[in-house]
């Protein structure tokens, strides 16, 4: 087995997460395409609590849950450009960041795409204050731990760039984007940056991938 | 302003886990109780996104979200214990391990006090089936962390006090405590270790005011 293993799917942020992790470390890994339909005994095995992706193997012990793997990849392979930053206050508002897009943010896209009339609008306004809080967060700041690349940036891929794809097809605007300056400038350099924009799943075959989804599921 | 300020109340388990986070390390804080149908102009301007406590304020700087705190203490009180373990992989699974209660395990438990019939079964069934994971990881282990208190026992005391509680003025027995040995032998130890039974709210306080919650929401 290869030293570093991961287990994940081409279309997914949060095997995307740990990928650009290891990439922004120079971390040799071999990737393995999990088919979730039919998902391997070294998948069920490494992570029998939730029998998702990403898990990373690393010498044969696994991980789960891709923010641990970014905080693990970080503190074991010590050489490379930092994901998390050094300063204890700085790692707190990292952690806090990426768990509002995890958790807060990801609930209240889940609530707009869940419901329709008055319910959908007030969905609508509630994404559109947090996001606020993310462009207030962004005044000033190229990414979210500054200069460079770190640990928000890459747990925001999925804002970045999954959200609008998903939004465009379900036909709902999500984001105000005249109110949300800094956001959108995120976005902008974030997905335009090379190292971003060499690893993102092609657009074409995402939206392909999405309408299928829609299509199962209405 | 004291250097280290923590807002939270009498009875909640988020609280306490900073609490013994910092009694732990031996810092000293001051506490402040917020009454959370009046909140205090310094937790909304602290905690602006969620108005949640607890939030610690090191030096005027707030943090909020308790794991969150938790690792800013570990991270910048670097003398007394150590609250996460020293080794990648071992950080690595306690941070599971906390989320695993704050997200699965916490949502399994709502679903059990919000449904009825076989429903409810199913959701006990859930419940009972993500205890004997923990009670798995406790196997030849005292606390989750080996053999001193850290981060997943004290992320898990809402499991070892509170949930009996609540479980019994709801009149739902959770846990199928024969199968289930680990667990419950950590518990025991857990709550009555002196550390730990000096730090726990007043049961009788916390039964009155599950009861008095119990009433206004039926």
């Amino acid at each position: 087995m290869a030293e570093v293993k991961l287990l994940g799917t081409w279309g997914s942020p949060f095997s995307l997460r740990v990928e650009m992790a290891l990439k922004l470390k120079g971390i040799e890994y071999e990737y393995v395409e999990e088919d979730l339909s039919n998902k391997s005994s070294l998948l069920l095995e490494s992570n029998p609590v939730h029998k998702k992706i990403p898990v990373l193997l690393h010498n044969g012990k696994p991980i789960a849950e891709s923010l641990v793997i970014l905080e693990y990849i970080d503190e074991t392979w010590q050489n490379g450009p930092s994901i998390l930053p050094k300063n204890p206050y700085d790692r707190a508002m990292a952690r806090f960041w990426a768990k509002f897009l995890d958790d807060t943010l990801a609930e209240a896209f889940r609530k707009t795409f869940a419901s329709a009339g008055d319910e959908q609008v007030k969905a609508k306004e509630q994404v559109q204050e947090l996001l606020k809080f993310l462009d207030n967060e962004l005044k000033g700041k190229k990414f979210f731990g500054g200069e460079s690349i770190g640990f928000v940036d890459i747990a925001g891929n999925a804002l970045a760039y999954w959200m609008e794809i998903f939004a465009e097809l379900a036909g709902i605007e999500f984001i105000a984007t005249d109110k949300l300056p800094h956001l959108c400038a995120w976005m902008e350099v974030y997905l335009n940056s090379s190292f971003v924009k060499e690893h993102l799943p092609d657009r074409e075959k995402l939206v392909d991938s999405f309408r299928a989804r829609f299509q199962k599921t209405g």
